[in-house]
This record gives structure tokens, C-alpha cells and sequence, in this order.
């Protein structure tokens, strides 16, 4: 078992040595190849990929998923999936809906200042597909999107032998969206950046997907804009008592979602450790994952520290999950700031924020919480100033803006003042 | 003169091959082997560029600013000098502290949700230095990380010969900022990115510079969180009428900047067209810069539509500056999206947004504003969700998540929710 006792704020480089990032050159040089044939072949080189990665022979009239497709998939459909899909749907637009920012307009002193806030036109969703694909994914990643108003959503997930999921097909219709596109992988994302003659140049791509998945959206950052770049899913919690052994479960639920999981218990106690760690042991031999379970349970470390500690440990690891299994919680969460998203108290455990709480289950991983956000609709938004002098208010400040202009050696930005005045 | 007519929406893509982007490959090796060499040898690498590029013997005691170089720097300053920065200093904060986000938490159904909003806690700003060092770049890097409450502020600036721009030491000074290395170019981003004995690695990147410092910014995203990647400035004006002139004044202040620059004249009118025209190219043969204005000029772009059309050229283009100069600018507004700025009126010209208005003057360019926003106090600023159920609200939200997870086939995800109920 990982084990670490920190006990100083010095003890704390041993984690950093812990949490030592993996080096993907390889991976790296592979992607850059993928966009480096898809920018310049286009649909030729995709069609190719798409045969080589996913088995899909895939041509000009297939790689998009027709009508009779989604007509076909949604007859699929029973009463009962669509009903817990619309119970999450609706509590995560609330969320979502509730936290847009909108335009600002100030005046100060007759000068009218602002933010004008704007949705991008055009989005290029991925979402995970084949075995891996989870519909809770497709609401997380589409909702932001649509509550954004972004024009036009585009989605790509691989098609292993031709077949899309049904119900990515029937969430895509709830939303109206008809460009769904049969492609997978860095190819799906290069092809998003750059557009191809099948699939349209986006102006900013979202979602989760593989090492391959997130090292393109690295690749193609600049060219379009980018969510995050997603690594492998992460809990930590933190807890100062452990009788319901809750704890444990929450770490299995983390661990039973891919052999590369990351699960971080840190406990004040010595007590807590050996409960929690034991328990959750026993169950990582038990669940129906647990051909995952088992390995990934290996990754897990256990941390003993202090209440005065920890803040620093949670701002190093910078979590993409935390749990809060703690006294005063709210005065607690004083002590850190990187988190991606935080769950307070015995009964917030992650799986109801994976599906039905709200906010979006897609969150910064591999200590990208130190600087990045949640995705939200503000992934598809961006922000332009608005400066509306009048004459007046162009006099009082002019001099100013004259002088600065000139010790800068920028006559003409003077000039244009100058002309006015 | 670079002239196009843009009658009908096919014409755009007549737009759009002028707009093609320049190809960094070569460029982009260089600056990877920069990285690399950062990465591995740290400041034994950095010292070498520093000599190399800057003609500056650095090492491990004249990396960094002393306290003497502060207070020689500061004495040297007119009290005319503070009183422009100063004066620039507050209408800047004043806007940037309107607009600072703020962590906000709502109850729904017993049900704690929110973003937190903290700061990063590292930040390092790059500054252009030597001749192209200009203060208000300094007031408009170092304000936005200030009052987002970044806890370290870092700044790197070329220092040709050793010699650090006194203006930027007063500046860094008024806000505490004891960390202002002598490093410009890839290598300074690569030790804020990756850290050497010397220079810390930072959580955020922000800030202008050319295309080596632009291209590094792009690849250490992902290890660090960037502002943007910044290509040479723009300006686009719009304008139903041209009396007054004004314009010519204006896309002249943007071709000031650099041969690169580039200025975009719209109007609905062939006179306007001509008009501006003529006077802009007589104006800039008789700048203080003309051995750069004489350039830039050939790269002015004129462009005859209609009211119509002009938004749809406008969200191409997604110009850095937008001047309208057009009857009813708000109701124009709503015909596009893409802008960096928008200066509102026949006063508003962009020598006031460079200084005094108080917005950032680091904006989108080369048609990021399409999916980019202006620097702000948010590129410092990061978002974390709260999910806070109590048992009440746990039970009723439960079943939902249960079917959900069971349905992925995450069954210790539905367990962990199990054993709460």
C-alpha cells in the first residue's frame, strides 16, 4: 500500500515526487503525424483513420450519421432510460443555465465601459463512443454548449464497425443537433480544428477522450479553442472520522473507472487509514469491475497529516474531485484553493455530482486544477470589451492618454487624440 | 491598395483566402529545442540564451533584480512619469476590479451548489523589454493578476546588456512585485513553465511578446495555464461616413506598431473608401515611424459591403480593435460577435482603450476572437464546483443517480450511493 506521513510543510516534496507527471513524446509525435496528414489530406486521410482505428469504412455519404439512423435509435429507446436521462438533463440545465454570465455595461463619468459576452458560432463536441461511452458524457458535454447558444454543435465519436450508441443519438436529438460525425480519436479532433470536406472547421472543441484525444486538443490549442486536457479520473478525500467507512466506497467508485484511476485518501488519524485502506481493499477484489478494481486500487495512496496541513497537500495534488469528510467544512475549504470540483459532507458523494447534481462531471485532472476550471458554458463563450467615450469625456482624458502615448514614442496614437480634440 | 467588394455571402470566402494564416514550423523547432533544453539543463541553459540573445552574462546572482537596481530606478522617475502611470494605474484597476468574478453559492431543493472562484497562486508575467518596452504593457499584465489576489507575481523582460527599463521597475515596485527576472524571449516562458534553481514555475503564463515568446506560450500549455497567443496587433474600422477623417488618424495609430500590423477599412461607400484611403497612405509617409508605417501600409486592407453583410466580414476577420463609426452602433452590435474591443463612436478611438479607458489593451488577434476574450483578471482566476447534499435531498436525487450509473455499468458507483441510503 502508497503510503506517505507528512508531518512538515518540507515533507511535502516527497509528494511531489509522487505525483511526477508521465512523458508522452511518442503518443506526441504520433498525434502531431495524424493532424500533420488530416490538415493536409483531409477527408482522404480520415477515411483512412477511421478504417485503421475504428473498423469503419467510411466514406462521404456515411461518416454522418442520417436520418433513418437517429429515427432507427430512438424507437430504441424505453420509457425508462429516457426518464432518468431527462431528470439529470434538467438539473444540469438549471445548473448551467444559473451560472451564465451575461454582458455588462458600466458608465463612469460619461464614459461607458463593458464586457460583451458572446457564444462561439460553431462547437466541435467529442464524446467517448464503442464500449466506453457513457450518456451521462454526452449531457455533460452538450448541455454547456447549448446553454452557451452556440449556433451550431458538432459532435464526433468513433464508431466501432459503423454503430453509434442510441442514446448519444437520442440526447443529440433533444438538443436538435444533426451533425453527428462517425469519427474518432485525434483524427476526429484534428479534423474539428481544420475542417475537412465532411466535417466543418470549429471554433473551439470539448471533451473528454483518451491520451490520444487529449494530446490533439494540446496539439491543435491557438488553431481552435480548447475545454482542458483531460488525464486519468482523480478522488481525494479528506476526512477527520470514518465510522460509516463511506470513504471507501467513495475511493472504489473512482477506481473501478480505468486501471490508470487516481485515488488520494488523507486522513488526520492513524485509525482512519487502517479502516478506510482495509475496507476499501476487500472491496476492489469484489466488485464486477474488479479486473480494474484490483489493479487500479494499487495506484492509491493513502496520506496521514494534520487539519494544519492539509490544505497545502490538497493544493499540490489539486484534485479533480475532493470530498470533504470533515468538521466545519466551509471554514476548512479556507485553507486550499485547487480543486477541481468539491463534494461537502457524508451524503455528497461523487456519483450524484457525475450525474444529477449539476455542475458538469467534466473537470481539470493530473494537477491542471492549480489553473483551469470546470467545464461550463463559458468554455463556449468569450469576452470583448466595449469603450464608448463622448466628447466630453474624450477631453478629461486625452491629455493622459497623449502623454503616455508620446513617452512611448507612438505619435500617431497621439494624433488620432490630437485630431479630436 | 489592397481593395475587395463584398456584394453577396459567397464573396466572403474571397475574404477568407486573404486571411490565410502564416506557417511557424520552423520557428516552432527552434523554440521545442528551446524547451527541451530549459527542461533538462534548467539554468545552465538559461544563462547561455541570456548571452546568446540578450547579450547578458547572466548568472545566479544577477538573474534577478537587486534592491539597489529598484531604488536607482525608482529615484530616476519625473514626478510628470508617475503622474501619467498613475492616473492610467487607477482607471485601469477601477475597471478590472468592476469586473472581477466572484464565488457564488445557491440552495435548490436542499441542495448547496456553486462555483468557488480562487486565484491562481503563481503567476508569471512576460514583458517586452529593451526598445519595445512600453509601461502601459506593464500596467495592463500585472493589474489583471493583482486584482484577481494572484499570491506570487513573477516578472521576465529581456535585458539587453543587463539593463532593465526603469519605468517597469517603478511600475512592479507600486504593486510589491520583488521577483522581476532578466530573461525574455522561449526561454523565459519555458523556466516559468518547467522552473530552474533560479526562475519558479508558475501556475499561469500571461502576457505579450513576439512570435518565439507566442509559439512557447502554446507549447508549455497544459503544464501551466496562458492568457492567449498573441500575433501582431489589428485594427478594423467600420464606418458609414468619414467627415470628420478620423479614420485614416486611426488605422495609422495601429500601423505605428510594427510592419506587421494589420488595418482593415469597411465602409458601405466609395467615397468614404477613397477618401480614407488617400489620406491614410499620405499620412503614412510622414510619421515619426515611417520606416515601419511606409510598410505596414501596403498591408491595409479596404474592403466596400453593405450594412448588411458588414457582420458577417466583421465575425471573419474577428478583429483584435473594432471602431464603429455607424449610425446606431448598439443595434449594429447585434450583426456580429467576433471582436476583441469594441470602440463605440466617433470619440472612442483606440489610443484611449491603450491606456486610459480601462479595459485590457491585450486582446485576441489573427482571428482568435472568434473563440478568445481579452486579458482579465479571469486568466488568473479559476473555477471549482460545490455539491453540498443534505440526507434529505440525498434520498430523493439517489435513485436517479443509482439507475444512471447502473445503466454505464458502474456499479460501485451506485454502491457507494447504496450504502448511504
Amino acid at each position: 500500500m502508497n503510503y506517505l506521513e507528512i508531518n512538515t510543510k518540507d515533507d511535502i516534496e516527497k509528494l511531489k515526487s509522487y505525483l511526477k507527471q508521465n512523458n508522452y513524446e511518442e503518443q506526441e509525435n504520433t498525434v502531431r503525424q495524424i493532424i500533420k496528414d488530416i490538415k493536409e489530406k483531409k477527408d482522404e486521410a480520415l477515411f483512412e483513420y477511421c478504417q485503421k482505428f475504428d473498423n469503419f469504412n467510411a466514406n462521404h455519404n456515411n461518416i454522418k450519421v442520417s436520418d433513418y439512423e437517429f429515427e432507427q435509435a430512438i424507437n430504441n429507446i424505453t420509457q425508462k432510460q429516457k426518464d432518468i436521462i431527462l431528470y439529470a438533463k434538467e438539473k444540469i440545465e438549471n445548473f448551467h443555465r444559473a451560472f451564465l454570465p451575461k454582458t455588462c455595461i458600466i458608465e463612469q463619468n460619461g464614459i461607458i465601459l463593458g464586457t460583451r459576452i458572446t457564444s462561439v458560432k460553431k462547437a466541435g463536441l467529442y464524446i467517448p463512443g464503442g464500449k466506453a461511452f457513457y450518456p451521462s458524457t454526452a449531457l455533460m458535454t452538450i448541455i454547456p454548449a447549448y446553454v452557451a447558444g452556440v449556433e451550431e454543435i458538432n459532435i464526433c465519436t468513433p464508431a466501432q464497425d459503423g454503430y453509434i450508441n442510441e442514446l448519444l443519438l437520442y440526447i443529440a436529438k433533444l438538443y436538435d443537433i444533426k451533425n453527428v460525425f462517425k469519427v474518432g480519436g485525434a483524427q476526429a479532433i484534428a479534423a474539428l480544428a481544420y475542417g475537412t470536406q465532411s466535417i466543418p472547421k470549429v471554433d473551439v472543441i470539448a471533451g473528454p477522450g483518451n491520451i490520444y484525444v487529449a494530446l490533439a486538443k494540446k496539439l491543435v490549442y491557438g488553431e481552435v479553442g480548447i475545454d482542458s486536457i483531460a488525464g486519468p479520473s482523480e478522488v481525494m478525500i479528506v476526512a477527520d472520522n470514518c465510522e460509516k467507512l463511506y470513504a471507501a466506497y467513495d475511493l472504489l467508485s473512482q477506481a473501478e473507472h480505468d486501471i490508470n484511476a487516481k485515488v488520494y485518501y488523507l486522513s488526520f488519524n492513524d485509525e482512519c487509514i487502517k479502516k478506510i485502506s482495509e475496507k476499501f481493499f476487500e472491496l476492489s477484489k469484489l466488485t464486477n469491475r474488479s479486473n480494474i478494481t484490483s489493479k487500479s486500487a494499487l495506484n492509491a495512496l493513502f496520506i496521514k497529516s494534520t487539519r494544519d496541513l492539509a490544505g497545502c497537500i490538497i493544493d499540490e495534488i489539486a484534485p479533480e474531485h475532493l470530498e470533504l469528510q470533515v468538521k466545519d467544512p466551509y471554514i476548512f475549504m479556507n485553507s486550499f484553493k485547487n480543486a477541481g470540483a468539491i463534494f461537502i459532507g457524508d451524503y455528497s458523494c461523487e456519483t450524484l455530482g457525475d450525474y444529477v447534481a449539476g455542475p458538469n462531471h467534466t473537470l481539470p485532472t493530473s494537477q491542471t486544477a492549480k489553473f483551469s476550471s470546470v467545464l461550463s458554458a463559458e468554455t463556449f463563450l468569450k469576452k470583448s470589451s466595449i469603450v464608448h467615450y463622448s466628447y466630453e469625456s474624450m477631453k478629461k482624458d486625452a491629455p493622459f492618454a497623449i502623454e503616455f502615448a508620446e513617452y512611448e514614442g507612438l505619435f500617431a496614437h497621439a494624433q488620432a487624440l490630437k485630431v479630436r480634440l
